[in-house]
Order: structure tokens, then C-alpha cells, then sequence
């Protein structure tokens, strides 16, 4: 298979930091679209891929699945995007397209695994795939997004998984006008969640450890800001809310949180705490409350996310860096320090 | 208000035995339903009230809210049951009747909280309430079941707690054809969680820890039954369940169950274990899978569940007794040695 030499930002092991590497990227093959990158996300699973700290990663680790571009190249039965259009692709790239949630548009969910934007297996040229710190990407076409024009594109980059991940769980539960919304922790998720749960037209309430927060909170959307930590303000909450997202991948405490749910209600979780979090029976049986999960998003709602932000005029809250500072970026992100999302001004691989 | 002296079994410490003491019940008020007494179901509930382990108990504490009989005297304004009606009292006889559960006909969760069979505020005398462990009960007309007259009476008690703790569930997560469904342990809940499911149309996957219990679970209606400490087995079932009942009381690894689930699948916990269980981000992100509880079933359902009862001849499976053995029995019941519940011949009571 032909493939063109690209300059690319990554690590060969998990103790190094990342520096500048060639990959190969395939030429496009009759349903490819190659994309010329502009800008990438910096997503903790970034750091976690590249650390090996989730214990799968191969080397070299190229991250990145936040990625949004310019299409350079398409192949011959291409259909759904043309040179010079803008496009976006997300954390995943192709999935088994024949199990049953394939075929019911749920590859986020794929059967047999779909193939993550990075560090999965390649189909194409053996090895692992390479993910947005790069200067091209090559997609098959059902995989790729088209972007709204009159969003700001380097603030759109963090849309393809911190906004479907926070996306997808408020839609599958029905988020809507007349729901009481709960969102907790303010960071590159939850940022994004208080932006849609408003706009979806849910009265939002914020729940952060951070006084600091607040005006912040405000600003994004809340219509109420909770200190969590504050029991006192947390129990005038109790039964009170119809939905939990749940951001926060520190450890927390569950409970309190699941004690903020009506009957019925979910707390979906999409941060990723490392260790089990423990759930008292009684936090779930009295109310028939339900502790969920939800991973990424589908392509038809990353499409649908991709749209409404288009219509809405939403983006995430964006730091610019040049690919250099990645490894710096990475040590704030650890720290917690970054309002709300750190975009790679990819322009800066070329440097 | 006038009362009856009745007799009754119940305990006035948590470190006494149960022994026979005597209680008033209210003279029918219009609206009630005076109900003599026959069998009484017990459910491990009753325990823990009388030896205040829920730390709730205001003694004297007579349990029992598993309770079938006749009827023996009605209220002017009683319009759903006559003198010589088998008449049912499950776990509650009362509740708010306005908060916006009440009215949607989910008295179970009603907000304020409904009145509980036994050890609840008696709205009607003060005090507490008294349970079924006694000659009569007087409770209002919509909080009392009709009873299928092709059933046995005895083995019907127990439908009133376990029955409908299983019942509402099943229904509540749609449970029917086509449908695979895990059943987590043979006891008083799960045995009921068996024959239902079954009933229901469900194809029904049986877990326990008790190689002893294959034979049985396959007679209470499992198509399969799997040992759940064989690692082997339970990988076989991974991702292959639709929903799964868990009715086990003592500490159990919930990830592994939560890991039996299809997308979008969902855990309902009716099994209360004592301690918190630790649950891995990871049991439930991946296949947007729910971790739920769910308590008892509102009076409608539990009328529901009585008439499918009859018409499909479900009782539980009961060991009887006289009131006299009941603190044997709750030794025995410590140890898990009953198939599958007692229940109380209450004609011993005259003894």
C-alpha cells in the first residue's frame, strides 16, 4: 500500500517525553479523505495513552482525537466531502460495521471494538493507528465530520471528544426545557456540559469543590452554582434533580450525588476515577435511581453536536499552544491548570 | 378513638426474643378494611426492625408485612371489599396521597414517605405501627389487595413483600420475550425473580454461588443456571444479558454482573447489602450500562402481580410455621436455611 512520509509529535516510550517523529500516513483509498490538520485537542487520554497509564499503549504513541482540518485529497468514490472542505474526526476512525450497534448507529459501542483514532490496531498498514498530533490525517469518509463554517476552528478541535462525550449522555437522557440538570466539575467535560444543558433549555445546577469557580460557572451557563463540599447547600438539592452528569474523574464521593436524583433519575458518569467507586445500596434502591456510564458518541450525534454548535454558536473555552509545548501542557493538565481546553495550533509542526 | 385489644408476637428490645404482647387496633374508620389475619409471610425485614439493625426501631416492634386473611369488618364508605373477602396488606398502608408520586400512582416513592406496615408513625392511634404478626390488621381500602381465590393462601404471603419486590422490577425494565434474563441468587426475592421472569416470557439465566441449588433453580423455571464463582462460566455469559435482577443481600462483586450486560442494559439491586459496593467506572462506561435499585411496587402493581399470580397459579415456596418457632425461625433464616420462605400459620396464635 503507497503511503506519504508525515511529520508528527509523539513518544517511543512511556517514561519519554513527546518529540517530533515521522509516521506514514496511507494514500487514500476509494472511500478516503485525507485531511490536512490545523488544529488538535489535548484530551487527558492523550497523556494516558502516551504514559501507558491505561496499560495497552504501543509504541510509538502519536495522540490525539480532536482534530479538525481542511480536506486535501479524497478518493474516487467519495461522496460526502470535496477538496478544500473542512472536516473534523473524533476518537474513533472505522468500527466492525456489521454488528447489531453498528447497524443501529451506535459503533461507539461496537461489538467486536471499533478502531480508536490512536494506539488500535491499523487495518490498513498493520501496526497502530496514529492519532491528530500530526500534519495529516486519512479517514474513511463514514468516519469524518463536517464542520459549521461560522464556528471558531481551533475552539471547535475539543468539540470531537470532550463535546460528543457530554453531548451524548444529555441527549440519550432526554436533557431538555422542564428537566433540573445537575453538572459536576468544571473542566474540559464538564465545561462543555453546562454550555449544552443549558442550550438544550435545562435549568443547569454546577456542583465544584472550587468557590473560585463560580462567576465562571456562571458565565458557561448555570442557572445555580453548588459548593459540593458544603453540605449544608448540598442537601437543599436532595431529590431534587432529574439528571447528574458526572465529570469529574477524581476520586468523589458517589452517594452524595445520587442522593441529588428524583425517582427515576439518572447520574451518568464520563469522568473516569481510577478506583471503583463505592455505591450504598440504599443510594439507589429507595428512588429506583440508576448510576450509569457513557462513552464518546455515535457519528450521527457527533454530526448532530457538530450541527446544534453550529446553529448555537458554541465551542469550547480554548488555551492555543504550539505542538513544542506539549509536554508542559501535559504537567498543567495533571495540575488541573487549564481554562478549559489546551487546542495545538498545528501550524507549529512545520516550525 | 375506639380500639380492640389484639393479640400479637413482637419484641420490646432489640436484644429480646420475640414473645406474644398485646396491641390495640383502631375501630374501623369509614374507609377501613378490618382484615382477620391467616398467614403472615417472613421477610428478612422483620429482622432487622426487631433487632433495630437499621437503627430506626421504636419498640414495642411487631413485624410481619406479608399478611393475607378475611375480612371481617368494613367502614361505611368501603366500596372495594365485603365481609368474608380474602383481603392482602403488603408493606405499606398508607401513604401522602398528594406528592406527585402518590399521584402517579408510585406510592412507593411517595415524597414525604407513605406509612410503612410496621414501625411507621400511625397517622390513626400515634405510637407506631403494628405488623402482621397479630389476630388482625385495620388498614384503608386502597392499601388492601384483592386475593385470587385459586390460590393457596399461605404460600401467597409472601408475594406481598418479595413477590412484588421482584414483580416491579421485572416490568419496569420491560422484561418479556426476547429478552435474556440474569437472576443473582435462590433466595426469598430470587426464587420469585425466577418464576416470574419465567412466567413473563423471559429466557432466564440463573446465578449462584451453591452448586446444591442447579436442580432447584432449574425447577423454580431457569433455562440455565450458572456457578458464579467459576470464571470460565461467567465469561461465557459477558455482554450477553439484557437485564439482570440482583437479590442478593450479602457482599457480592457487583462488577462482575454489571459486566453481563448488553448495551444499554441495566442491574437492578433489590438485595441490600450492608456495606457500599465498589463499582469500576469502566463496569458501566463502556456499554452506557445502568447500575439501578428499585424497592418494593406501588399497590396498582402489586394487584397487577396478584392477578398474573392466579391466572398463571405463581406462589412462592414456603416452609410453615407456628408463631411460637418464629425466633427459631430467624435463626434459621441467619443462616439461609429456608426454601424459600416462612410463613406463619396464625391460627397459632390462639394457642
Amino acid at each position: 500500500m503507497s503511503t506519504v512520509n508525515t511529520k508528527a509529535f509523539g513518544t517511543t516510550a512511556a517514561d519519554k517525553p513527546l518529540d517530533q517523529l515521522t509516521i506514514e500516513r496511507r494514500t487514500p483509498t476509494p472511500h478516503d479523505v485525507e485531511i490536512e490538520i490545523l488544529y488538535c485537542g489535548v484530551c487527558h487520554s492523550d497523556l494516558h495513552t502516551a504514559r501507558n497509564e491505561w496499560h495497552g499503549s504501543v509504541y510509538p504513541v502519536v495522540p490525539g482525537h480532536e482534530i479538525v482540518g481542511r480536506v486535501t485529497r479524497v478518493g474516487d468514490h467519495v461522496s460526502k466531502f470535496k477538496v478544500g472542505d473542512l472536516a473534523a474526526v473524533g476518537c474513533m476512525v472505522d468500527s466492525c460495521r456489521e454488528c447489531e450497534y453498528c447497524q443501529q448507529g451506535l459503533e461507539q459501542y461496537c461489538e467486536p471494538g471499533n478502531t480508536l483514532t490512536y494506539n488500535s490496531p491499523d487495518k490498513h498498514l498493520g501496526g497502530q493507528t496514529y492519532g491528530g498530533y500530526s500534519e495529516r490525517v486519512v479517514v474513511d469518509e463514514n468516519y469524518v465530520l463536517h464542520v459549521p463554517a461560522n464556528l471558531d476552528l481551533a475552539a471547535t478541535a475539543p468539540l470531537l471528544c470532550a463535546g460528543i462525550t457530554t453531548w451524548s449522555p444529555l441527549r440519550h437522557w432526554q436533557v431538555g426545557p422542564g428537566k433540573k440538570v445537575g453538572i459536576v466539575g468544571i473542566g474540559g467535560l464538564g465545561h462543555m456540559g453546562i454550555k449544552f444543558a443549558k442550550a438544550m433549555g435545562a435549568h443547569v445546577v454546577v456542583f465544584t469543590t472550587s468557590p473560585s469557580k463560580f462567576e465562571d460557572a456562571k458565565r458557561l451557563g448555570a442557572d445555580e452554582v453548588v459548593l459540593s463540599t458544603d453540605r449544608a447547600q448540598m442537601k437543599q438539592y436532595r431529590k431534587k434533580l432529574d439528571f447528574v452528569l458526572d465529570c469529574v474523574s477524581a476520586e468523589h464521593d458517589i452517594n452524595a450525588y445520587l442522593a441529588l436524583l428524583r425517582v427515576d433519575g439518572t447520574l451518568a458518569l464520563v469522568g473516569a476515577p481510577e478506583h471503583p467507586l463505592p455505591v450504598a445500596a440504599f443510594a439507589l434502591i429507595p428512588g429506583r435511581v440508576n448510576f450509569a456510564g457513557s462513552t464518546i458518541g455515535s457519528i450521527k450525534e457527533t454530526q448532530e453536536m457538530l450541527d446544534f454548535c453550529g446553529e448555537h454558536n458554541i465551542t469550547s473555552d480554548i488555551e492555543m499552544i504550539n505542538i513544542q509545548q506539549i509536554n508542559e501542557a501535559y504537567d498543567r493538565l495533571l495540575k488541573g491548570d487549564v481554562h478549559y481546553r489546551f487546542v495545538i495550533d498545528m501550524a507549529s509542526l512545520k516550525n
